[in-house]
């Protein structure tokens, strides 16, 4: 019934869509296969894209030649620029979207792609042969080949949904959860373990009071994710912000004897950064209100996601306790909050391609690694699929440096730390986080992504012409020199000192209190030349004017780290050999398997005299 | 949690979708409780309404102030009047839907219903005081109150799938199946049933060859199913025509072995008249061939429907015997076509309101009685929930005789005849269908609707107009009389008989081959005098001078039937009293307990004797 495919697809989530659109998009046959497919992309909690460092991964996303932030953008019905008031490493974009038309937009877009097949079905078994992936096994017990496999299957391994006392099996509230393959994973020696994640009740929009509430619109000129020409939005629906009180807290803590989390029903860990209202209460017992951001789930429904308040209590406590936050006095609940628990495969056991180390051309993507999130699933799906199809095609592996791309800090996380709590994405993970900006995604990866043939000729040649732009912008700067009589009056108007001598524009700039459009007040010569320049190029000047000095120190840590990233340890090498290795280093680098020094180093138990000690024994 | 409804709606399916607007738009408080608001009035076959029969139901639905008919007018992809070539009774309005949109469309309908609250969860008991229903219980445990509870579970109850040899419970495929109601009713004395229904494989149009098909444009001039403004259709997309032959039938012949209907593993009834395609070449095997109607799902997706191939063979021999229909050589699928078989209950358990014998206040509708079709469990649907809101108001109920309407016909036959078989609406089941016409159901049914306070005032203002309207044209044709010198030169460019003296304008339209238009060519001035009109007023003018002779004469046979509706049968009647009737007859009337002697009149088992005998004994 089914040809031969390049890579099949397990799980049509967020990971899954990426990695199906990535592989077909590069010449793979490609096999969708998913349990429902009026589910495709089902955003399974909040409906929103983006937020500090995950709104960084998406234009990340973008820039390599993946979907996510093209459909964020046509399905958006708010944008923010978060953390705008912070130097510009900290920005970063966020939509609420339309929650059911983000689904449509993928599987439209997917189904646009012709590399891409579908088949709705559930995925039971892997068929193996000496430790290769060859195929899969579905509940039908139809078997179709595949030279690589990548299973994405979210929240839906042994899915078990908990609310109060009461659970039931469940790969998401009204969906079933999918068996057999952990079960079979295990068997072939892998490790899995249990985690849980949560969401709020939902709400009738009709029922809230929104004047007891603070209005949060959206910017008033609103960016966007993908650096392609996606659609600007013209209006915005606006989100509401509220709060928990005293007496909220109280009616939760009656439900406490009855939490799935504090009676230990539930087994798994959840997010600590996104943890539940229960879990605030209890943890921070001083803290006398919550924030709670309502949100509305698209353009024209009435159903609100109350952001901040996920939990598993009881529903009628749940119900109690909602009704006592200003402007909900008189909610109506479409249906209660809820807990689930899921299988995941601790990611360690993957190289960096996403690839498991021990079978050969099966991948693993989302939150079936331990992560958590619609960003952190949709960029291993995205790498997964390119490295699917790479290996398909026995062409070289792709990956990501942590110098590079938030995506790469993520995977190098992952491989080389692992994680025993739902990993989500932070700025503070990266090192380099000044180098990796939402506004510079482009200039750092389309490049990369053209080059494996992702990214298309298009998109490259945008890059360099903002790449060139910047450049011929950053000249003129240090050219065009501003004298103390031409200027000083404006200077004054802006509130900024005087100069005595003339000065280049680029020294104005790197005043905090000087933006680029002021440069133009001062020089309304240079106005001109500035003004042939689209908003994206100015910002991209501005900012590495700016932050020049921080921007040269993280280059020069990066070259000291590549230094460690280029001594590669070999696939076999004998630890065992090296006798000055710590007990600890040694067992965790045996297990690991870190390809390179550079990844060696960042395993929590290496220590800084271990790697010193390889580097001497590696003669360097 | 929840404040007592005055009516609880399971399940929001077609019925259940109809019945909670409908009850909530004549003010009743209600309550919408279903397993997952994301599948709100899913088409869970055909992406289609109406069609005939069908069409006359959904246009009733419309006049009556239900919403099927605007929410179809609303998302279809294509119109087409089928039977156009027939006379008037014939003439079936249908549409192709955007599945996704009609989905859709049917959410934000109801949200925008102010008493309409929602509830995701899945009822498992209903709770039952002295005979009569008070509330419902669901799966999360939660006790809700409801004066009235219409029951509208559609495929769910224990729904079984089968594909081959393999089955799995399932209410259609990739959801779960509702279980509890059945057991309980059982136990309360309620009798049960099992039936099934099927469905095609869905394949990609990309893979599709459609120039070895042929092509089904909409009309030209396309209507639409509502008599209020929804938009016309301005471009339309083509459905396409191919054919089985009997390379397919002999492919799949060699799955019959594992049929799971031929080897008696599926227990429950099938459609007669809407076959599996195993069905209709075991069936008639002397047809070389079978037609197949490839329609698409949607604007946009590229996923087909292929009507006229539903089976539940083994997904390789589905596959297998598709690939050799012209146009899907190529075919890829989505998924492969099934069965499903869940309970029913016998709908001679219900009054003609849809309220169950045995349990007051309890409402069943749609499928669960035993009908097939999303417009068959619409109509229910209405006339439940109206019946609902009317119970739960202490107001006399709403029936619509079968001389009313195909929803009267409908429903008497359900509750008089019962059916072992899933119930279709055929023309065929009306005797007065030269009444019940697509083209007149406003006229029929709008007052009625506005009397109880569904259809609007706009709606009433319509119809008044509309006949007032046809009554003035009509006389004007009886008063305008032509000369034979002024039109003989049409007539007989019209191909028609010339005139010798002169003839009023009605004789004229009489004839058969001339319409309304051909007698504004006629007539000069009369043209202008039509022209004040719109089409559906000169439509409606014409058809009531071409069929007057049959109209009369059906009228004429409702009086006499309905004088056998106005004898009453008192509740308790004591048919044993009753010496002279048959023994079957007399076991039917105690078992159906018929409100009316028209009602005794079409039992099946009650001879015309045994109703002579009743009319007799009441004294008539
Ligand atoms: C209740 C809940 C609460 C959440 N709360 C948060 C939160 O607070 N913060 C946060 O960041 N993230 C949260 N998430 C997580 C977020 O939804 C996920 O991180 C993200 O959706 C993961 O994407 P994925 O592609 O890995 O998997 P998913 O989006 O879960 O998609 C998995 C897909 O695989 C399919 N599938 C699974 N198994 C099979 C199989 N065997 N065969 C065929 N198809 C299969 C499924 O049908 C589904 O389409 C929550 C998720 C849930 C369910
Ligand atoms: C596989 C398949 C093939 C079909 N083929 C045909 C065909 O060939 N021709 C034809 O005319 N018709 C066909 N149909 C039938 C058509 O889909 C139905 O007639 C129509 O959908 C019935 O409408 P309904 O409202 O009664 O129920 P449904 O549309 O089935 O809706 C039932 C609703 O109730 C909800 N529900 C059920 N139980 C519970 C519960 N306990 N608690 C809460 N919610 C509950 C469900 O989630 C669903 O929303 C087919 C249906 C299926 C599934």
């Amino acid at each position: 019934m089914f040809p031969k495919y390049d890579v099949i697809v397990v799980g049509a989530g967020h990971a899954g869509c990426e990695a199906a659109a990535s592989a077909a998009n590069m010449g793979s046959k490609v096999l969708l296969i998913t349990m429902n497919m009026h589910t495709i992309a089902q955003m399974s909690c909040n409906p929103a894209m983006g937020g500090v460092a995950k709104g960084q991964i998406v234009r990340e996303i973008d820039a390599l030649g993946g979907q996510s932030g093209i459909i964020s953008d046509k399905t958006m019905i708010q944008f923010r620029m978060l953390n705008r008031s912070k130097g510009p490493a900290m920005w970063s974009p966020r939509c609420q979207s339309d929650r059911m038309r983000f689904a449509e937009e993928w599987r439209l877009t997917l189904e646009q792609i012709p590399n891409v097949d579908f088949w709705q079905d559930s995925v039971r078994e892997l068929i193996i042969k000496d430790d290769q992936v060859v195929g899969i096994k579905t509940s039908l017990g139809i078997e179709i080949q595949g030279t690589t496999v990548v299973l994405t299957n979210g929240t839906f391994l042994n899915g078990l949904i908990h609310i109060g006392e009461k659970n039931f099996g469940g790969g998401r509230v009204g969906e079933k959860s999918a068996t057999g393959i952990t079960e079979q994973l295990i068997k072939l020696g892998f490790e899995s373990g249990r985690m849980k994640t949560g969401t709020p009740p939902r709400v009738d929009g009709r029922s809230l009071d929104f004047t007891r509430m603070e209005e949060q619109p959206g910017d008033e000129s609103p960016a966007k994710f993908s650096y392609t020409d996606t659609p600007k939005l013209e209006h915005q629906r606006s989100c509401w912000i509220t709060y928990t009180n005293e007496d909220v807290h109280a009616v939760l803590r009656t439900g406490f004897d009855k939490s799935p989390m504090f009676s230990g029903r539930i087994k798994g860990l959840g997010p600590r950064y996104c943890p539940s209202v229960e879990d605030k209460i209890n943890r921070f017992a001083d803290k006398d209100r919550h924030q709670i951001f309502v949100e509305p789930e698209g353009w024209n429904t009435v159903e609100i996601y109350v952001n901040g308040f996920s939990t598993s209590l009881p529903e009628d406590v749940q119900y109690k306790a909602m009704r006592l936050i200003p402007g909900f006095e008189n909610a109506k609940m479409f249906r209660p909050g809820y807990a689930i628990e899921y299988d995941y495969f601790p990611p360690t056991q993957l190289k960096l391609t996403l690839e498991t180390h021990s079978i050969k051309n099966l991948f693993f993507a989302g939150q079936i690694n331990g992560t958590t999130g619609y960003e952190e699933a949709a960029c291993q799906g995205l790498m997964a699929g390119i490295n699917a199809h790479l290996n398909a095609h026995k062409a070289a592996p792709f990956i990501l440096k942590r110098s590079e791309a938030y995506i790469g800090v993520l995977i190098d996380d992952l491989v080389n730390k692992g994680t025993d709590e739902p990993y989500r994405m932070f700025t503070s993970r990266a090192e380099y986080r000044t180098l990796l900006r939402q506004d510079n995604a482009d200039i750092r990866l389309t490049e990369r992504g053209h080059q494996i043939g992702l990214a298309d000729d298009n998109r490259l040649q945008r890059v360099r012409e903002k790449v060139a732009n910047t450049a011929l912008i950053l000249k003129e700067l240090k050219t065009v020199k501003a004298q103390p009589e031409e200027i000083n009056a404006q200077l004054a108007e802006l509130g900024t000192a005087t100069i005595r001598e003339k000065q280049p524009l680029y020294q104005l700039l790197k005043r905090p209190d000087i933006e680029i459009e002021d440069i133009k007040k001062l020089n309304g010569s240079f106005a001109g030349f500035l003004n042939q320049y689209d908003e994206e190029t100015l910002e991209q000047a501005m900012i590495t004017v700016k932050y020049e000095s921080y921007i040269e120190k993280e280059y020069l840590m990066v070259e000291k780290m590549n230094r460690l990233e280029d001594l590669e340890i070999i696939p076999n090498f004998d630890y065992d050999r090296v006798a000055a290795l710590s007990f600890e280093g040694r067992q965790k680098l045996k297990s690991l398997r870190p390809g390179t020094l550079g990844q060696a180093s960042r395993i929590s138990g290496v220590s800084p005299s271990d790697v010193s000690v390889l580097m001497i024994y590696m003669g360097r």
